[in-house]
């Protein structure tokens, strides 16, 4: 059973495949307290990204965590997702079709902020996907800054992009929350593509995942089989790198991730680095840091606390007993 | 007594001298009926916007309309207020020292929402400043779209600007928001600078409020003086245009201005040009037209629309009756 | 004959119908003195442009100005013709096929360096079309701008364009060679369209030009008629602003508009805007004037200036003399 | 004495410490014939680059290489030197008190155009500094286009920049002359700082050029010592890396690098981007491939390429006579 620890945590994500993964950990690692899941618009539509949110939590026996949708398209511009990455559903691969919790009957935005004012210790936001959810909150509901302890988010680069040459997905997305959030004066976290695309889902991860030998487990090799799929024909890399897990275990573990405090600017109208994170690793831009950009990360560490996640979760499916509210665990038959 | 009629409107804005005429207006015609009143960042910073705002509707007797304070800056980038033009409080010239209500215990957007979702017929967002409110309430609470009868904005120009050569100041201070209220597909009427232009605060009109022998209008008098003064000394103007209450007059009498539908879109990321107001009147862009753009404006319809308001406000002065809520009208002694 | 007087002029174009009365008036006018004509892309391709020049200069009888082509695209970005103003020819509507003198084997902009360094007075430039020779003359020939006595250009806006709705066709097809010009430093004469619109060939000018009973006339008259029928179909005009000849009039009487020195810069990066003139008018960026930006004409004075020039062109068609160098005008039969 | 062989190029440069090594490897391998060389305002003013050249091929013993100076500022914008990595002279650290040659009295563009009309076979372009001379040969003699085997330009990156976050310094300097370049449709190598970074004068390169006994081995080593010295102070870099001479070593040598054929695009208008190369290495832009990007470098070959040129220059050194100033003359025996 897990076992709520010292660090409560709001998960921001657009389930996608490497979102899914960064879930298990959330509600995996007993050193994090998840107050709530909140979806927004970015690798699918909005409906796919909350349904997968569901699905996820379903499948890890998580029945006490609300999810609440928030934005369903960019605070300016239109929405563009990445179906060519994670498929029609946005978490294509394995069948998912279990029963899964409703949605909570309140905006992801409500939902955070009322987590983060009820909470008696200072909240850590980790933002997966585009970051409209947060940057609505913070201009909606400015009271939130002080209570939060940290925003820490998979996005952006240092050097090269995934979605444009110098852009990633998240931050192209949504260009203008993410300024939003940077200038936001809070303390800040980016894991961005640099060090993510250390993190690859190689055939010996996968096996590792299918040896587990529970269903958890093999949702995940079937997963990351999928995204490995994609990353091979979109980008000719055999095997995928697993963003969004990565800024959920920076939270539980700060030595997973090394970081430079750096000046961070978004691109908000460049023709063709639109969406580009602008970081001044070399002070020449003579602007104050605002962000610990990760630079490094310990690959191993990192697999073992996602692996370790993952086998907490599962082993729990063997057991099958009923959940306080009656209803058995999925996967549990 | 003010009668309600028809139109239920809410005004969004930022006094600010026109703004105050425009919430005279807006208080004074017994064809519209004033849900709330909510305040924004632009003129000058929030406090003094909202602060103005109640001054206006205490010394216009209304205490029925509550007045909720918003953003205290545009979603993008930093604030900076016009105090050139309006000065340190954002309305000098005259003395307003009188008992004022308690603002709302709401966030605008909050006040916006629950009057548009409570409100039986369809409701007119009167938008005077920044859009930064609109914005926020349309990204965060989307389902008021459907129960907006039409968005009537004061900024933006068909030809030149006042903040910068081609942009007018509401729009430069928020183009974003701008922009999402541009995009949003709701019905929506652009009054600018092209129009506000031909209504003068002239000597004329100036001798005209005095004339009425109320206090209010002897208030009108001393703001047009002020306003006088900075448009003289900014951009040798000697008789201010009064931009914010037109757009008020359109909602009360359509006819008060004549309309072309054409493509508008706001200017993101131009150097010199950001916040310009991209208004395609010859259809030269192959965009559908988004907006009812202003073009002409009745000016004698319009002084005797705003004068007959202010006159009906003071007569009330006089008079001296007691409200519906049992209290007695400030400035009746 | 035509009897050279005070002012060496160059003249560069891209006629055009407009630039087509331009040249007659630069040719026609007896205070002027014709160096050379360059052409540049714009109005239509380089070659057409450079045709239609010889073929206006041989309507007129002139046969010693050397006339030499010049760039056949913008220094950046790719050359968008006006053919739906101009027609195909870029000359449309009266029958041209007259026999007509070589292009120059020179480049233009090594036409204007040699014509500048050449005369012992300082040289006026007046540019009727896309900056882009003049920018590659000041770019490759420095040594030219002390001897040059004054750029007139038309181009650009005080308020809105005709290309776009804030952009002016020879400024957007060429806004980096603008912004060259501009920040020259070189006395700067800018011709917008805010005083072109005040010129307009209404069916009284093409009467008069039919009335003057030239062969010059006629085709003048023929132009005009073209003319008015694309500005009807594109822009709602009955009587179209005939641009260009309103510069080569402002350097002949510097009375015919009234300037105010203004900083003026082009906008080279905005989405809507690109090739926008921003004319800060009322002294809001702070930047030095850099520009005399023409904001008012003498219509009455301009048509004179110009009729008088076609009908003592025209005048010399019926006498038929012969010129210096022994051959005929052209037209004479 | 230098033996002229099959590769006819012009090298274009603003010494600068690896213009200065380039040059040496320009005129120090058989395989290259160089036409010429000319200057451009960059890393230091035009005089100052043009006098560098000039010294740098005097210490080369070269006196049969025309010299010419071009442009001195960018086509659009003001110039921006960087004496922070080069110094006050553009060449700090060793005494370079030599006779030199005088200055072609052509300009740069002249020199160029006259040189590749001029040669028997197509000429190749090197560029090593900020590419306004080769745009402007382009647009003012586009003639020359067809006459060249191919423009070779060190500049941009595939990843991160040096003069901001994106950009590097050659074509942040001049962002537009790059356009034209890259949009020229010539065949285009673009050698990076993703290559250049690889190739470290580390204090195994410095004490070899010292080793070699020659004064002009210890000038290398000189300008090696100072360039560390301002890449250790500006970027943490203990070796810094040699930049231009890969260029020329790729026309030497083409196996010296790997390059791959990608869609670049220089970013004109971005706020913080301005002057990056946009290199689509994954295809996401649908463009076509317009330039062989290097993507990898041979690093020993590059070093024993430079090393052999720098040795062969500075064994002609020995047969030199006394110059004035009682050291030989190189090259010149």
């Amino acid at each position: 059973m897990r076992e709520y620890a010292a660090q409560p945590v709001i998960v921001d994500c657009d389930p996608g495949h490497d979102d899914a993964l960064a879930l298990l950990l959330a509600v995996g690692d007993p050193r994090l307290r998840l107050l709530g899941v909140t979806t927004v618009a970015g690798n699918q539509t909005l409906d796919k990204t909350t349904r997968n949110a569901l699905k996820m939590l379903a499948l890890a026996g998580v029945t006490d965590v609300p999810v609440a949708a928030g934005c369903d398209r960019p605070l300016v511009g239109d929405l563009s997702v990445a179906e060519y990455i994670h498929g029609a559903s946005g978490l294509d691969g394995p069948d998912l079709d279990l029963p899964v919790a409703e949605v909570a009957d309140v905006h992801a935005v409500e939902l955070m902020r009322r987590e983060i004012m009820g909470s008696t210790e200072p909240v850590t936001l980790v933002a997966l996907g585009p970051l409209t959810n947060v940057a609505l909150l913070l201009r909606r509901h400015p009271e939130v800054a002080p209570r939060l302890h940290r925003i820490v988010f998979m996005g952006g680069s240092t050097d090269r992009g995934n979605t444009t040459p110098y852009g990633e997905f998240n931050i192209v997305t949504d260009p203008e929350a993410a300024d939003i959030v940077l200038r936001s004066g809070l303390p800040t976290t980016m894991i961005g593509l640099n060090v993510t695309h250390q993190a690859l889902a190689t055939a010996e991860v996968i096996a590792e995942f299918r040896g587990l030998g529970t269903r958890l487990g093999a949702v995940c090799a079937e997963l990351m089989t999928f995204f490995a799929s994609t990353y091979l024909r979109e980008f000719g890399l055999a095997d995928p790198p697993v963003h969004d897990p990565i800024a959920v275990a920076a939270v539980i573990d700060a030595a997973i991730v090394r970081t430079v405090a750096a000046p961070v600017v978004v691109e908000l109208t460049g023709t063709h680095t639109r969406g580009a994170t602008v970081v001044d690793l070399h002070g020449r831009t003579g602007r104050a840091p605002n962000v610990d950009v990760a630079v490094g990360l310990d690959v191993d560490a990192f697999w073992r606390l996602l692996m370790a996640a993952v086998r907490r979760l599962g082993a729990a499916e063997t057991h099958g007993p009923a959940r306080s509210d009656g209803t058995s665990l999925p996967g549990t038959g």
